[in-house]
């Protein structure tokens, strides 16, 4: 995969002056690093390819972290997902659309609640400013994003069948099922079972044959293997060439790799004229209302904008489920701070959470050891580059932990110097471990003012931060001076070029020129729009460093950008909450916090006897009176059947009413994940639910405190 | 406008067989019906053009209701919508693109919180399966639903300057400014102004001017206006030509009407050749998830289906602010019915509901008078088909009057019978009336068993319910069978395609085939792709009155469609709760409910005197406990214009902190309407508030019963 935008490559383009006069003080400028591991940019975060990297890293290096993660049975899983509608490929009646899934209503509610959740947590919490911007975007806005030139992937083309692959997964694919076949050749065993989806991908590549490999290729292929997200798309032509890879299917010559954007286009309006794309992500309407959030903000610093909002890539070939799809939601953070003060007035409350951190420099060894320390700690050292993007790490660490993901199955994994945008000071992305391997949930970037930047260029409107100051600053400047008198006279119609052209200066360069009036007593510039090199004399204009007070501090805001993708983090939950009764192989439970889970509270009726009927529609009022989603299962399966086909949709608390609760109003209360049972009056089971979920939930133990247990025997 | 789908004009294209065999018996079938006042489609309510036909009622026909409605200045609460950030046009910094809305903070939350009711209201209420579908949606799905072919509306374009414009907008405008030079002319008086976009928009039109019309003339163009909404594109052309409409703006001549699509094309995948659109429903992955969900209601019946999500109509001239927009949140339901039993068992809870009515036959006479009246009485007397859809009506009106619209401005408006597909059983839009006119805000449609069967038909999925018959079912048809023997080896290759266009024949027709077997002793049949006519000879074929027991009785359910155009009703409540503090009109009120209001409370020190900063910071925390949005303004600004600034963003509560606070923990609780306050103590003051937020919020009369009320002088 290329790498995307915003990111070094487009500044290769502009010129250094350009560099040098756009950005301000706290960024870090370009220093390319030759060994690329893991490029990617910091924007792109949804479709770069972690599950490679991480399979890669758990096969070729078996790392100790990695190798003591738990295992699913991916198989299983899959099935329960399919038989409960969690989710399920979109328009599968017709055919289906690779890429689109549609939730179904436990997969609904469960984003619902993450969705809830993360309100509560960031922008209720921290009094964050929530906008919702359109999807439809013009052409314009994300030209000068960047995303129109350079957010793409490379792919290639059989012109014998039509059938096109994305070239970096095309090449891993075949290296990948070569160094199989070698492996086989020599007797070694092969790897685990993978998925249903993985084993019909995988059925497309040729079947693997066990063929031997000299010792030298194996070493190439491998190392190839780990640099495969390094490659520019002229690079993995050479390594097509090289290694003849061919269509896996049928055997055809390809294509050399076309970069293809990964936007989706439209019109917009009836003319057909005005070109639109889906954004690829909800941060830029963002950045464009700057003005008028700061404004809705009384014009205080530091301040947050929220969005919470479906975004579109049009994926080159989607794959692993929901972990790459071409329609998503996310829920983007954009904070604006001033760059001279990252420091952050809530950090003391979250210094001493400890963070699982996989830095910049072990991955330069080549290693993958995570390190556990405090944010305190890792700011204070000055591996978290500030406190404010420390803050952020602590904060979505506790989201994480919250929702119910799994401590040891959740790292931050910083950027290398060499995938993270050449003005970004640093960006730790949350990876959560999966059956596919580490997945990018989270991206959590210092821009420093790129955005802003770039619109106010673009757009000529002022996208700044204007700072009373507490003492007017002495500031030393070079300033231009003309004599309108001759100005005016002398380069008639030219003259507001060429004014402007002065105006518009850098430091930098005011000083060049006045020492070029100092000597030559006159300069000579090119201004764009007047036809021959201009020349200006000293008696019409002046050029000197002045000394001036200043009480406005005006400064464009650094951005810093946590970015969740909501359906990863939605699947690798699931995955992260899953497990087997060892009891019963058949038994799958999926065992989320009551805050999230879909369903909070199954009512059971012993039978379909209608005896039950007026306790347990009082239940289900009392319930949702209180806002507790709750479903009846009246049906005629057994109990134990009820309550297994309620583990699979990861309801906690189930509530059971018998012939004795229709005598004196007790009913038992099944906890899903132990399945211990308690009993009590309605009015005593209501009040421990209704203390069991929600954002504060109490324990089991705390909220069924004085209940008496009941054994209703094996399930 | 032209007729939208699906419609009648759809099934003109069907053959007649197709039509009987298609739908069940409950469908009432294609009456046309000649003179059309309100001509629009049930699926179509969000851009259908009821603005127009309001304006046009109340100018030209002014109804006593109309009249009787309170008028906004339009101009004054704008300013307020755009000062404090509730939406605004969305790239703005780029020149903006119409029909393209941002919500800033204020009207992101109006949205999430009504949202967050209509959620509780109805999904978790009526225990509905809730969907999340892509927006993405490919072309066979739309082209089966009709989407392509007739989601449409007329346009012309002026060769040249390249201007494009709605026909019947056009002539509308057009006709309605000669109109008004006729009075001026006359030395009759003008509207009352309009609102500043109105006033922009109106001035592309060519100034007015003061030109006499005959009485005739005056007459006819009337008509035309009464009539706008019924026109088809070739029509619309021959008014054109008959009044010579040209370009206002310049007097060019325009091009015939043409049909534009407004769905967002778009391509799906890297080989541009699936081609998608941006779906403008959230209905058909609704549809097409029938199966699923039927499963995952353990199939049973009845069951309803709910969606929140955007939608997208390429609207060729956008206006009229959040009312007529190119990307918009929808909320649409869909309840799964019995055909034979559209009884619902919550009805009687909803009986005595009463609502203002407008039925068709009003509208046939002319008249716009609407008719108070209980859902019961209206069910019970047959003016609302069935009580399925007259329990969502009320419900509708329910959520209405919840969230916050004035009862005297909401309407329940019956399609006529031209206005809706011929399929449906009847169909009810809530219209809220607002400075626009009355504007379609939700449809409610009995559509028969029309989406099931158009998608099952085109996939060959059965979408159907299976019913398990207490008693077996005799049941009499007619049944074809072969002797496969003899005619295999006659008809060889096309066998076949004989035997499914026999299998695939309605009772009416095998009824008629019997017959002609019996008369001619063989039958002759054109059957599609094979060449000559088939004659079966009566010793090869048997078609014959059968009577057999059926145990299972299988049906495509009914489906009864509430949709609701949420950014159309937060704009409508937004007018239904704004007025002007008569004591100065610089003082603008939102007097939204506070279960919808975007913030509960605001808390205000006296000054910025850090003395405060204590308690305001505690008030805060126990606020953001207990789930309450507050928000601190601690400004140097009076406490009066710091609670002005709140009226106009709707914060019902506000909480000051002064100084005898700081000695004894008292604090004051100022209720925005009515600018009352009384004194209690911290924890009283929170409980007060928290009795008087939410879904069950109590009145402030008793919210604060028992505290102490407070004169804190005129403010």
């Amino acid at each position: 995969m290329i790498v995307r935008l915003p990111n070094t490559f487009v500044f290769a383009q502009l010129s250094s002056v350009r560099l040098l006069s756009a950005f301000s003080r706290s960024v870090c400028y370009f220093h390319p690093v030759p060994t690329a591991v893991h490029l990617q940019s910091g924007r792109s975060f949804i479709t770069t390819t972690s599950r490679n990297k991480a399979v890669r890293i758990n096969s070729s290096k078996p790392a100790t972290t990695a190798m003591s993660l738990p295992t699913i049975d991916r198989d299983t899983l899959d099935g329960v997902l399919k038989r409960r509608f969690f989710f399920a490929p979109g328009f599968d009646i017709y055919g289906g659309v690779s890429g689109l899934y549609d939730y179904g209503p436990p997969g609904c509610a469960l984003q619902a609640n993450i969705v809830d959740v993360w309100r509560k947590h960031f922008v209720l919490e921290e009094d964050m400013l929530e906008v919702d911007c359109t999807m439809l975007t013009p052409y314009e806005v994300l030209k000068t994003s960047g995303h129109v030139d350079k957010f793409a992937d490379w792919m290639c083309r059989d012109p014998a069948t039509g059938e096109i692959f994305r070239v970096d997964h095309l090449v891993e694919e075949v290296l990948e099922s070569r160094l199989k076949g070698d492996k086989e050749a020599r007797g070694e065993t092969a790897e685990p079972s993978a998925g249903a989806e993985e084993k019909k991908r995988k059925k497309k590549v040729k079947e693997i044959k066990a063929v031997k490999l000299d010792d030298a290729v194996v070493t190439e292929y491998e190392e190839v293997l780990a640099k495969i997200d390094g490659y520019s798309g002229p690079e993995l032509g050479e390594l097509m060439k090289k290694y003849i890879i061919v269509n896996p299917a049928t055997g055809g010559p390809l294509s050399e790799p076309l970069e293809f954007n990964l936007m989706f286009e439209t019109a917009i309006g009836p003319s057909g004229q005005l070109k639109g794309y889906l954004r690829p992500e909800t941060a830029q309407g963002q950045f464009l209302n700057f003005n008028k959030l700061l404004e809705s903000n009384n014009t205080k610093m530091p301040f947050a904008s929220a969005s919470i909002g479906k975004s579109f890539r049009n994926e080159i070939s989607p794959r692993s489920g929901l972990l790459r799809v071409r329609e998503f939601l996310m829920a983007e953070i954009e904070h604006f701070v001033d760059p001279l003060d990252k420091s952050h007035p809530r950090f003391s409350e979250v210094a001493d959470t400890k963070l699982r951190l996989l830095s910049k420099d072990t991955q330069q060894d080549g290693r993958t050891e995570v390190e556990e320390t405090t944010i305190g700690e890792a700011v204070k050292a000055g591996l978290v580059d500030n406190e404010t993007l420390g803050y952020f790490l602590a904060r979505i660490y506790k989201f994480l932990i919250k929702i119910g993901v799994d401590h040891n199955r959740l790292r931050f994994r910083q950027h290398m110097r060499n995938e993270m945008a050449h003005y970004a000071a640093d960006c730790w992305d949350a990876e959560l471990h999966t059956s596919y391997g580490w997945v990018e949930c989270v991206g959590c970037a210092d821009r420093s003012a790129y955005d802003l930047t770039v619109h106010s260029n673009r757009t000529n409107e002022k996208l700044v931060v204007r700072q009373t100051l507490a003492e007017p600053l002495t500031v030393e400047a070079f300033e231009v001076e003309l004599d309108k008198k001759k100005f005016g006279p002398k380069f008639k119609k030219d003259g507001k070029k060429i004014e402007q052209f002065l105006t518009s200066r850098t430091q930098c360069e005011l000083e060049d020129l006045a020492k070029e009036l100092s000597e030559k007593l006159k300069i000579s510039v090119d201004v764009e729009g007047v036809e021959d090199a201009v020349e200006i004399e000293k008696d019409i204009i002046s050029i000197e460093k002045k000394t001036r007070l200043e009480h406005i501090r005006e400064y464009t805001p650094n951005v810093i950008e946590p970015s969740f993708g909501i359906g990863r983090i939605l699947y690798s939950l699931i995955e992260h909450n899953f497990w087997i009764r060892p009891e019963s192989d058949q038994r799958a439970v999926l065992s989320f916090p009551a805050v999230i889970a879909p369903t909070k509270v199954l009512l059971v009726p012993l039978s379909n006897n209608e005896v039950f009927d007026p306790l347990i529609n009082e239940l289900s009022r009392l319930l949702r009176r209180g806002g507790i989603p709750a479903k009846i299962d009246d049906s005629s399966a057994t109990i134990g059947r009820r309550y297994a086909r309620n583990d699979e949709l990861g309801t906690p608390f189930g509530v059971t009413v018998d012939f004795q609760s229709v005598q004196d109003r007790t009913v038992t209360l099944r906890e899903r994940d132990s399945t211990k049972q308690v009993r009590g009056t309605v009015e005593e089971i209501i009040a421990a639910v209704q203390a069991m979920v929600g954002q504060d939930a109490v324990s089991w133990e705390e909220g069924t405190k004085g209940l008496a247990s009941f054994d209703a025997g094996s399930e």
